[in-house]
């Protein structure tokens, strides 16, 4: 198994990503790695890490920043390092491409290059949520504001496939994200999605609602790159919101103190719980071809986690598993 | 001052809302309130708590049920408490209806009885989300699924008037809930709503996140009413979701057991903070009238707060201050 790691993605780069290679080489069954980036920039990186011998370095010449707009990046950046790595993975050379870099630039690039899966449209984003049993699978997170019904059809088609393909599930629980459970709630493109999807071979159980991204009532939660995103942000800001006000409770007067240090190591355990760095990693999916997004901001461990959700996704072969899903379904044109 | 309440609206009505009323009533400046709904019910309610030569009831024939499509509510049950306590709004015999009813049916029976202010096409309900520094106005959360670029505008400008009569600020800000703060991020109808809102003369600080909801950093945050609906339910969802496995974490210990317990009132106090009562009472705007709509599962502290909320909006006029607005707006067309 052949990785490649974008040297120049995510506000640490290249120094967390190769801490976090340092960590994988270290496991028993080590992909082979590679990390695509500016030799000016990287090989001193690597020689400091003393792993010139063990990471293949690909050379790019482009740096695209955080702030570049992704249609410009597309264009005008064509030796980027996500540019070289995504062709470097279409033509097979490496396995996958991970990077905590400008989500919209690796989406638009990798699509360019890669394209979709026969029958798929568009890519998607997909999150894993903390919830009560494990985790829920949100998607589209961002990389399609206005969907189709069709495409919210086929967001649930991949994520069906990945639960299947990747985390083993026989018959993952499929939910279409609404205001509401009854039949006659919200737009009308998630209302006719609904009603396909209810028609296709998925265990499609209808509309679900943000309550239950945190039950454990559903696996797969489809919703367009709009609402996906808010709902994903919303979480992380009232997690953060109450993390806060934990603290500041816990600090309002001797006796919280002394509850608080007793208490420490479970709240510890809370705080990893809801912000779980072994979820990081989230799947581009669609393209023919396995892309991972780190978190712009992960740590070492956490970008190390993004690489093992890349390995584990190439073993699932999860591109054939959506392909084969696709030819095996009847859905409306 | 004269605030009707439906009295059969909720999961816990009439006791609940009588209950309500009684503490309301032992205040000092308790307004008049009335109960609209079916004699056999709620007469005997009102012996048992004494209640009867305090509270005005005001007769009433069907009861509009939580399952009950609203579209056929409107038609089908012109008796019911709801239409009835519209009525006697709009005509002037009391100056606000409380209901901890059916949401859609109280939102499309006010809007056909009352009709809405010159100008606002739409009524929105709005919700106050605890933030850092008080609260955040969050509208709409869930009134209308689809929305125009013109709607979301008149959103911005009710928030506004809300945070400015009722909140008395004075220049509150307003934001547009987007996928990033970037002018080029969003849906077309999104995109042009924040253009447009940046031309008049609220205080409009561009595109918002989830994340910024509940930093303090915007005063309303103005978004579709799918959006606003899943970003409320998935808010709840992951504060029951926290307080559950922080419950969890801290009996997993005889340590963390007893920091569990002496630090109790502080966590007492997070969790009111969270889930707090007093935000209970959530407005309908922009009709010619005050209705206020209560959380179904509200308790009897929780719904005297949305009475008292309706007091409030009374007496802040907000009617007029929305009025006044729209008249001194110059809004595309």
């Amino acid at each position: 198994m052949r990785i490649l790691i974008d040297g120049h993605g995510g506000d640490h780069a290249p120094d967390v990503v190769i801490e976090a290679m340092k960590l994988v080489l270290a496991k028993a069954d080590a992909p082979t790695l590679g990390i695509v980036g500016r030799p000016d920039v990287i090989q001193p990186v690597l020689e400091r890490h003393d792993l010139t011998d063990r990471v293949e370095l690909v050379e790019s010449e482009d740096i695209i920043e955080m702030c570049d707009a992704p249609a410009l990046a597309v264009r005008r950046k064509r030796k980027s390092s996500i540019h070289v790595g995504a062709r470097a993975v279409r033509d097979g050379e490496w396995d996958a491409l991970v990077s905590a870099g400008n989500t919209g630039a690796l989406m638009a690039i990798s699509k360019l290059v890669m394209k979709t899966i026969p029958g798929i449209d568009r890519p998607a984003i997909a999150a894993m949520i903390p919830s009560t049993h494990g985790g829920t699978l949100l998607l589209d997170i961002g990389a399609n504001v206005d969907c189709s019904s069709n495409h919210l059809i086929q967001f649930g088609v991949m994520g069906s496939c990945y639960r299947q393909a990747v985390c083993g599930e026989e018959s993952p629980r499929v939910g279409m994200l609404n205001i509401g459970t009854e039949d006659i709630k919200g737009t009308d493109v998630v209302k006719y999605a609904a009603q396909q999807l209810a028609k296709t071979n998925l265990n499609f159980i209808g509309n679900v609602e943000g309550t239950d991204i945190f039950t454990g009532a559903v696996d797969v939660v489809v919703c367009d790159g709009f609402v996906g995103n808010i709902a994903l942000k919303t979480m992380e800001g009232i997690v953060r919101h109450v993390l806060g006000q934990m603290k500041h409770e816990l600090q309002s007067s001797p006796r919280a103190k002394a509850g608080a240090w007793l208490a420490m190591p479970a709240l510890k355990n809370l705080k990893e719980a809801l912000h779980p760095s072994e979820h990081n990693g989230a799947p581009l999916m669609g393209l023919n071809g396995v892309v991972v997004k780190s978190h712009g901001s992960a740590d070492a461990y956490a970008f190390s986690c993004a690489i093992d959700a890349a390995c584990v996704e190439v073993k699932a072969d999860l591109k054939s598993a959506i392909a084969n899903a696709m030819n095996n379904m009847t859905l409306p044109t």
